[in-house]
């Protein structure tokens, strides 16, 4: 009897895993032609790939939401909960049976909706915003607004109608913790920007010329390369807006955008991305194909991404080692530059407009800004119609200066234009934050990583956050991801440390120093 | 009564347009995932791209045998029977019909392994082609065969086992009137191969050099564009095997191969993949998102590719206007080629043994040693393993020359080891036989045509075909497009006399001078 009823479970098992492929393999063929429209599709695609996106995402959702896969689900819910807890299958079967839970909250037709009306709206943003053209993308941004709320309704009750749009970025997370979170890094990070912006700014002149396209992006990917990036299971396109996409374990793709007079843009974004795809890359082959197959939070992702790019990719000791390749690329640029200049130019703190161009320090403040303005839109205290006004606004009170149009204004993201409002942002401070506590731990277990990384060698780094982090997938929560990698809670010290150290250093600032 | 029937089969037309809409979005999506297979997939995706496009082809062919489509499409027939034989309406009833016709004779486990098949052996001809390994691809080309006669087999009975294979490409031809037709074409060009052979080769030395990646493709896409390929619903990429697909009416895509040593390649790839582009993009807009809108048949399609490449690209008159600008593209290797010397260089006639770098003359010799071969094959005269032995006897007792490896025998094209063994060559003779005969009614409607295109001007040339062929989609059947074009059936006449014009011309033989 016990034997039967677990061949039973077995099999069901193994029909569940056989299901849980197909709707990884129709996700990731839907992912083929999201990134073919942001990559090669000519204008004339727009149209019908608009249909063709919204098609795939429903019968992805037929899939998901599929009752007999409900049916399934309970089935094995009794023989998951039999296994030991740190399980693949309990946590497959646990995790899967979340997803669907939620999924079933969602109506096909909403799905679809959304969609259609996403791809739309990023079509007619890649075109508006190069004209500074908010004109044309209010009633799109309206619209994005109400199907952001009426998506919220559909997890009601909630305590704040953006606890359902968090929720799905970085379970566990809520208006109320996130909130508290920025709140406390606010405090931590005003007297650092005061403290900075004080002392004459660094010299960046050196970033700034004529730099040929392809050879920015051979060293960007050179680099990612030698990260670990494995580019028999990747690649690197050009694209408007950055990022990273995944069609299977064995194609996760990034993208990049290069500006032929600014070198930080395809570089620092290249390497960004590189770090989401080693995270995607990094997952156990075993959870490939199922829900467990791929990064664990936004939150978590996002700090790979900026663990790579500005943990280890603004470093002097990383430059210690790429700055003669980076000469070699552009020696009429670099040839008379010292090294310590350009690390202090690339590590240059200002007040600035452009989130993805800002400095590590600043940066948070023009998140926590979006994220408050999405706060103010969902609540209905801001009107769509004022949100230019209120971006500049925000922009002047926090960060001292003001955009000249709306271009490097609010349209300069893509998210609000490409799918919810609120959500979208508050995962890249999270990840700022996690960046700093796995790299804090990762150098608590190899002292010598430092060393390696001026060597050019990254195996150390990369091995650490692959046993650590990556190859859990989506087996742990991030709460239990970051509990077992670094012993303790998430938390802002170690980023604030590193921020202290790193700058205190770089501006001459004793009271910088970490407590 | 009467207005209640007609308000009902107008409304189920509707429905059957909606549902063929889908279809459309679908086959476009699954061709996403083909092109990215052939143009910018890293090696490593190949494992769940192969699940992927035959998760889309089941699902694509799920849609496509629906009964519920049945039944629409047998309520719709009387009411398809009642339209103007040539309405709009009239042909999508009746060629649906015959298309879910044939589609639920497959079934869709057949198909799923037939498409799961394909994408594995294309994959492993990508890597086998390059060593020369026919051993590996052996297998492959043995199951091949097993499906291409089991693919028959579902269309049982036949008078030919290659005959269901045949009518897939080019409808209403068959094994007996694919030999007629090459029986004829042969015994016409023996004596103009013969003649020309006994002549001086030409020289074409000034096509062998070292060219520039960027130069080539650029120069391929200018003519392109010149022909009226709208790049806003378009674009070039690189592969292995040029092809052209359309991932919907305003994204219709093409592929070339660059060779750095060879101007040729990229150069008449490009044009005639821009050939078939300028058909798809020609259909009329109407007919979009049904079965009706694409090219009729294989064998038309390949006139148009043709027709392009061959009758306009390697004219005199063309190189009238493009020979200066290839010779700014290419200073150091042309400035002192006359254009007589260039234009023989790229209509030399030689024996070879690449199909797709065959001349216009002999390559009609290729493709009828091919179809021999597949014959062979599916009667079971010729086995896998021999395949190898007979393509160098053939070769040798056709073309008088035989490949030294695979790699440029049996390996060469990609056909047999991405799809069927039998119709898969056929078409390219119809088409060139096509080409002449489409080009031949242009120029009667038109006798300005070849002084426009020594001008760079192709607008009449591109309007009368879009007029006459490219519009009509599949509303008419091949024979049927031919006979409107031009007034007569399919016939190799003015093919002959094209062929003996020009190259009595270029090689000095009055005996070729048409009858």
């Amino acid at each position: 009897m016990h034997q039967n009823g677990l061949r039973s479970a077995e099999a069901r098992l193994a029909e569940l895993k056989g299901r849980l492929l197909e709707i990884s393999d129709l996700a990731g063929a839907a992912a083929i032609l999201t990134w073919d429209q942001a990559t090669y599709m000519p204008k004339g695609g727009a149209g019908a790939r608009g249909r063709q996106c919204s098609l795939m995402s429903r019968l992805l959702h037929e899939r998901k939401t599929d009752p007999s896969l409900g049916r399934l689900l309970d089935q094995l819910t009794p023989y998951g909960e039999s296994l030991p807890p740190d399980s693949d299958d309990a946590a497959l079967i646990s995790v899967t049976r979340r997803d669907f839970e939620k999924a079933v909250r969602m109506p096909a037709e909403f799905v679809e909706r959304l969609s259609a009306h996403s791809s739309a709206s990023y079509d007619a943003w890649t075109r508006a915003r190069q004209i500074d053209d908010f004109a044309t993308m209010r009633p799109y941004l309206e619209r994005t607004l109400e199907l952001s709320r009426e998506y919220a309704e559909l997890f009601a009750p909630y305590q704040h109608v953006i606890d359902p749009l968090i929720d799905d970025m970085d379970e566990g997370m809520t208006c109320a913790s996130v909130r508290a979170l920025f709140a406390e890094l606010r405090g931590a990070l005003l007297p650092i920007v005061r403290g900075i912006c004080a002392r004459p700014p660094a010299d960046d002149s050196c970033l700034h010329g004529q730099f040929a396209d392809g050879a920015q992006l051979e060293l960007g990917l050179a680099i990612a390369k030698a990260f670990g990036y494995d580019l028999d299971r990747g690649r690197l396109d050009r694209t408007h807006h950055p990022f990273c996409t995944k069609f299977s374990a064995d194609d996760v793709r990034i993208t990049t955008r290069v500006y032929q007079d600014d070198l930080t843009q395809a570089l620092f974004s290249t390497l960004h991305e590189a770090g989401h795809a080693l995270y995607e890359q990094g997952v156990a082959a075993e959870l490939a194909g199922t829900p467990l197959g791929s990064g664990t939070s936004a939150g978590v992702h996002e700090s790979q991404s900026r663990l790579w790019e500005n943990m280890v990719g603004r470093s002097f000791g990383f430059w210690q080692h790429f700055y003669p390749k980076l000469r070699e690329a552009f020696p009429g640029q670099f040839g008379n530059v010292p090294l310590e200049t350009f690390h202090r130019a690339i590590n240059k703190v200002e007040r600035s407009l452009i989130r993805t161009e800002a400095d590590e320090v600043t940066y948070n403040l023009h998140i926590i800004l979006r994220f408050d303005l999405e706060l103010e839109l969902l609540e209905g205290r801001l009107h769509v119609k004022d949100l230019p006004e209120a971006w500049r606004a925000r922009y002047q009170s926090d960060l001292g200066i003001s955009p000249p149009d709306d271009r490097d204004g609010c349209l300069q993201d893509v998210h609000w234009f490409s799918g919810c409002i609120g959500g979208a942002f508050h995962s890249y401070t999270v990840g700022n934050v996690l960046s700093a506590q796995f790299h804090a731990a990762a150098l608590r277990a190899h002292p010598e990583i430092p060393g390696e990384i001026s060597g050019g060698r990254f195996a150390t780094l990369k091995d650490w956050l692959g046993q650590n982090v990556y190859r859990h997938g989506r087996k742990f929560a991030a709460d239990e991801i970051v509990r077992r990698a670094t012993g303790e809670a998430m938390g802002i010290k170690p980023y604030v440390d590193y921020l202290g150290r790193k700058y205190g250093e770089l501006y001459g600032l004793d009271s910088l120093a970490p407590t």
